[in-house]
């Protein structure tokens, strides 16, 4: 399980993007929300939208590892998808807040990876959080509230990457989960090889 | 303190000459040793070459991160070099045993990365093993049974590689040392960027 959280505007979208583009062994994780679709956003890739009662409905049945309100909507990352995916030996990116990675660590039977990406500099993040045109300045000032907020936990992360240059980020993010494959605990077969080798000498 | 362990003829000399030629930030830990010198091999370079005497001396002065015999020979690797280079902010890379390992991991003040490197096959280790034209038959076969010892400890270490092609060992260990240099806390200064970035907005 691979975490990527990020204050809104750090660049995350397009990374973990990046990533599922170049790597057949990770499948992204797609949340539940009860906020309205954006043009263009297709339900079950996207997101799945549901009504606020089915959210709860869903809530109630523990069928979310985690679930979070944020501004007016709540979002939440369905058990179900995540735990097919890997059942069948594949790795789940999350996008998803601190708040999501502390439930995650505490509900999910699997190890988490956790990646915090931060902008080069508060110019930068102010200048994309101004981008996406169909925001109001209220909303882009709750965003950046939120931003702040978000920073404020990236010490509880494994790992952090400053998104100066997204070449070098997508360099940096492979690197880390080709690392994190080749950590013992994960290369299941392993014993029965090496015992193979010994008993061949 | 990056270490690389793996039975002789693993091709881990072949893989950490590799990584000190293309990375600046890393040097090699240079062990002091009683046997005496290959032809082409430097003083100071490949190894400090001493006597049994001076070994002996620096052993009960406590000058050694690690030392062991192996086969009638002693080795060990001097502290002062290896704080020297970490004071300097450099990485440092051990090329020593699974006995060197774990008094490294004893007895060094920063934190170790490790890496076991693996053969592909036992038939491989074998001819990688008789390739070295001045050794007789009967080390080659005390270094078969070295290497079945050797290979037991596979499971003390963070990391496996099993070096089928060199290219992909090379990129493999490529993305571990990345890997570990983004963990959050090796990155010394984030605080206070994040604090400056949370400030700023």
């Amino acid at each position: 399980m691979f975490v990527m959280s990020s204050p809104s505007g750090a660049g995350k979208t397009t990374l973990s993007r990046g990533l599922l583009d170049t790597d057949e062994e990770i499948v992204m994780s797609v949340s539940a929300t009860t906020r309205n679709p954006r043009p263009g956003e297709v339900d079950g890739k996207d997101y799945y939208f549901v009504s606020v009662e089915d959210f709860g409905l869903m809530v109630n049945r523990g069928e979310f590892l985690e679930h979070a309100k944020v501004f007016d909507n709540y979002y939440g990352t369905p058990r179900g998808p995540v735990e097919e995916a890997l059942s069948g030996g594949k790795d789940v990116l999350f996008d998803i807040d601190w708040q999501g990675t502390q439930q995650l660590k505490e509900n999910a039977r699997e190890d988490v990876v956790s990646i915090f990406i931060l902008p080069p500099s508060t110019q930068e993040l102010e200048r994309r959080l101004h981008t996406r045109a169909q925001d109001s300045a209220e909303i882009v000032a709750k965003r950046m509230a939120k931003a702040a907020d978000e920073m404020s936990h990236w010490a509880e992360y494994d790992y952090i990457i400053v998104n100066q240059d997204l070449d070098k980020s997508r360099t940096q993010i492979r690197a880390i989960l080709d690392a994190e494959r080749l950590k013992r605990p994960r290369q299941t077969g392993l014993g029965g090889f090496v015992k193979g080798l010994r008993e061949g000498l």
